[in-house]
């Protein structure tokens, strides 16, 4: 099997949505993807937490078979973040962020993960990125993330990071500032040009599109499941990346056939997120869910 | 080959986008709506000008095969909007609208016109479309649209419309006002318990999604083509109708494929209906290139 490293935040969040809420469950960028992606492929995580990261917290990771060993521990708190969702539940607003033991966060790849075939930079400073893409030279795919705060904070650093990938994945609102125009396909192209093979741009409820720097490849969709009740939006994007790489790492080759079933397993994975608060939904689920759901996904956009 | 009748507006119209202008080039909801699915069914066309309304206006709708023996001349002008849009081209800027002859429409149906095998009612006071409706007791499938407008001016008699269609077209903003709900699969539940079987919720360059009544009938999506550049989105969504509904009308039955079919057509012809400016798209159109588009919507959204 092929080992994907996710490189990140963990985090604990107090949520609060239409739905209800929770307060102080384990998040971050990190802890999504590895869940989403651990039924695709091998999961390794490097991420930094405090002492207040239990064993009980660790062994969410734990039974989905994800490697913890790359999760340093250090004297204070862990990342805490604090948000809520309206009716909108395309957005939150920040209540609080405790940036803790994650403000000098600099990873550091253990070298037992240094053999990891695919990579996957979560939404870190652009900085960090580019460091432990240095690192991981033999890496047969690296995809990433990032958040308007890089783009307009330390977009020379995402730059150099976005040179060095090969997927960049982020949602419309990002596409648009960081490829500088309203209309999604033009900025895919200044994007493509700053270094990505591909562009996957995440639009929510509406699915997602592929871009391809290739000339002649046509863009790809993927839909979205319309969702009666979305509990809890957080996640979903690291999740939606996490089925996205997951199951590029479960595959021999990576031919656009495969590129297009990943978006979907992308979107499946981002629907089950949102179904339950924080990372609950994926303590119980099975493959054969991931498979009827993936059905599902293609009865819904499929002609035959 | 079955026929399509649409009753709403013929009118001209001013527009603005960061693409360039026109001037008075002829619009309407019905005049998009009949170019759009004259290309699959004989449309019949029922609406209301004034003496400024040349036979060279007349010979686009003529040219496309459309009969306009049903357009009412009254003294006067025609209708006049005049809109801009910003770099966001989903939402239109309105400078001027003059409703001019429009006012007093009322619209009754040709005796030639009775026996149509499909009514769409384009987006006109509910109270119209309730008259019409009653006119057309034999029309096999009735499909209309309406807007933020309607929804809160006439609501009461809005609800009346409904129970006498079968399927509604509308966008984002008015299916969650109409539902009110900001959930598009709530909303949708809330507005097929109003009446119709079914709902099409158009959400521009995102795609369109059915909802259906019938118990364990799936919701279907159908994708929109990425446009780099969009010229003039205006009369986008009745071009969608009229390449829905004109799919329709050239099918034996109304099945579900058909239904998925007509989705996908819909998003084609709108995607060619903002090419250029107003109507001009379809000067020169022909079935090869709608095929042609068809087949790379399916690619676009395929995994097979």
């Amino acid at each position: 099997m092929s080992s994907v490293l996710v490189v990140g935040s963990v985090a604990f969040d107090s949520i609060k949505t239409p739905a209800g809420q929770v307060k102080r469950c384990l998040g971050g960028s990190a802890t999504y993807f590895s869940l989403a992606a651990s039924f695709f492929a091998d999961v390794r995580i490097v991420a930094v937490v405090g002492s207040d990261f239990t064993a009980e917290d660790e062994s969410i990771l734990i039974k989905r078979g994800v490697d913890t060993s790359g999760i340093q521990r250090i004297e204070g708190k862990t990342f805490f973040w604090s948000g809520e969702y309206g009716e909108n539940m395309n957005e939150a607003k920040t209540l609080q962020t405790d940036l803790n033991v994650f403000e000098t966060f600099n990873p550091q790849i253990p070298p037992a993960f240094i053999d990891s075939d695919f990579l996957f930079l979560a939404n870190i400073d652009p900085v960090l990125q580019s460091n432990v893409r240095r690192q991981m030279k033999n890496a047969q795919m690296v995809a990433g993330d990032t958040m308007n705060f890089w783009i307009t904070g330390k977009r020379k650093e995402l730059e150099e990071t976005l040179k060095a990938i090969d997927f960049l994945l982020i949602n419309d609102g990002e596409a648009r500032m960081l490829g500088g125009s309203s209309s999604l396909p033009r900025a895919a192209q200044k994007i493509l040009g700053m270094g990505p093979k591909a562009l996957v741009i995440k639009h929510g409820e509406y699915g997602a599109t592929a871009f391809f720097k290739e000339a002649g490849m046509h863009p790809f969709r993927a839909p979205a499941l319309p969702m009666e009740e979305v509990v809890d939006p957080t996640g979903a994007g690291d999740c939606f990346a996490g089925g996205f790489m997951g199951y590029i790492a479960s595959q021999a080759n990576l031919g656009r056939d495969v590129l297009k079933k990943a978006l979907f397993y992308g979107g499946v994975m981002g629907s089950f997120a949102v179904e339950q608060f924080g990372t609950e939904r994926f303590r119980n689920l099975k493959k054969s869910d991931i498979e009827a759901r993936f059905q599902l996904f293609r009865e819904l956009s499929h002609l035959d």
